[in-house]
């Protein structure tokens, strides 16, 4: 159930037709700043405004003519919702987003506006895998787990796989982990290309259950964490990500909430991005020297840029 | 002392070492809200945050070796004063910027920054351009005026030549018009390569200038305008410019304050691009119908991305 090069090789022809092969940037004010040549792999400018497409449909694309009939489901209240949303009604098939009934109307209506039926549930009374596996036993409907799944660490891999044909030779590669699927993706399909490549991983520190995870050598559990970084609030690794995780990358660091703040204003005023909290966590690591010394050219991703206007404001 | 489409081939080569060629991006829900399939050559992401880098570094490059030892001089509060401060820089020429001394402490910093000598005056009791004239007789300091002058005019029309490059069959190009360099230079570009293609120019309704100017058959000049579009609020056309603009531009079109708002708003949350209020106008125009029914395949300039962040939190 673990993945190789060639699986991500393959979700990237599968995923060609819906994601975008997004731009990478850079920035003198941002290398000048760090002393590292960053190439930033904007997945904030993704279809759906994240790179969560790409392992959504390539997990949906991966489905047989049999199983696509009977729709899919997936329980996320984030870019994860709107990413299968988005691959399933490219395919035409029905797709059931479980979402907790306090999430934002605009996400709610953004994910109806995809054509996908919302089925809401109380976050403090009932769980929302539960009813997903309920769904999925009554309909038939496939589950798109969010990020423990081999066809979503594939599709997410291909992040990695394009920044690395898009910039060359580079030393490293940044990247945030929430559950771990675009991280232990992109390590797979960077260290297998160029076992050179040096990996890192970030997390905010109020979310360090990898961190965590890492130093006890097996899966820890934290409380929910409440950082900004709203895509980076998984409890846990999953089964299938840390260990890759454990294998391919040689350290995760911590960013504190003001460090993640400090870099979506640098995006924002110096680069003219809007990146979501989660997105500026990796560039956050490299602005506030948290990660060796020595680096010359790394790849950072950007992962989204998915962040309410009221949140922009208070930056 | 027109120009012609030589001149902008001539400064796209001129200009390459400085001016990023800036990538050009679209958008389905623009495309499905307008009914046009539009494409955003992105000048907010061009250096100094504006496409005026073009313009004044062609302007620049094109000085002799002895006039450049002389230094230049030119008189802004905006993006043309840093992008003639980073265009002396990468030549090590003296710059003197003549700024007006309530202008926003970020941006006589910025200029101060890019290595340029800044010389404040008072708005409400002196002219800029007789102090930028004082200062190049003492000194010889070659003057780069903002639009009026066939070398910037050339060097702002390399936006239009990039896009018509990077997007192919355009029926149409949509550009902002302030003092008429980047119109008249797109235009320039954009006619004489495909003298099919329509050309349309877009004003803020306070900042009418030229909308005026092309009704009158002449010249005419407007009070200060008040509108947000700070990189708009030219008094009245240039003498170079509105002859180019009469020849060329098929109708210019006006778009109100909250029409321009909508459209910063719209590249932000659904595009996750900072987009200036000029930046943003010639799109307004498009998202608002202010232009012809049947256009289908529009390449709309983005001007600009400098925008404070107080500014961005009022959206």
């Amino acid at each position: 159930m673990s993945i190789h090069l060639d699986d991500i090789q393959a979700a990237s022809k599968r995923i060609a037709p819906i994601a975008h092969r997004t731009p990478v940037m850079t920035s003198r004010s941002f290398d000048r700043l760090t002393g590292v040549a960053a190439f930033f792999k904007c997945e904030n400018l993704q279809r759906g405004g994240a790179f969560k497409i790409r392992g959504a449909s390539n997990a949906i694309f991966s489905l047989t003519v049999e199983e696509r009939a009977r729709g899919v489901v997936t329980y996320s209240s984030g870019n994860h919702a709107q990413a299968v949303a988005i691959a399933a009604a490219h395919c035409g098939i029905a797709a059931t987003i479980v979402m907790p009934d306090d999430a934002p109307r605009s996400k709610l209506d953004a994910t109806r506006g995809y054509g996908a039926k919302v089925v809401l549930f109380d976050r403090l009374r009932e769980d929302r895998v539960v009813i997903g596996q309920k769904i999925a036993a009554e309909t038939g409907a496939a589950i798109i787990p969010p990020f423990d799944d081999p066809r979503i660490m594939a599709g997410q891999g291909t992040v990695a796989l394009e920044l690395m044909e898009q910039a060359q030779d580079l030393d490293s590669i940044v990247v945030c982990i929430g559950g771990g699927g675009l991280m232990s993706g992109c390590a797979v399909a960077a260290k297998q290309l160029r076992p050179d490549i040096r990996i890192f991983g970030v997390e905010p520190a109020d979310g360090n259950d990898t961190f965590l995870s890492l130093q006890a050598g097996r899966r820890v559990s934290i409380d929910p964490p409440q950082t900004i970084a709203d895509g980076l609030r998984a409890q846990a690794p999953g089964t299938l990500t840390l260990p890759l995780i454990q294998q391919y990358v040689e350290q995760v660091v911590l960013v504190s909430e003001d460090e993640i703040r400090a870099a979506m204003r640098f995006f924002l005023t110096r680069m003219k991005l809007v990146v979501e909290p989660s997105g500026a966590v990796a560039a956050a690591a490299l602005m506030h020297g948290k990660l060796p010394a020595g680096l010359k050219r790394a790849g950072v991703v950007i992962s989204g840029g998915n962040v309410d206007m009221e949140m922009l404001a208070t930056l």
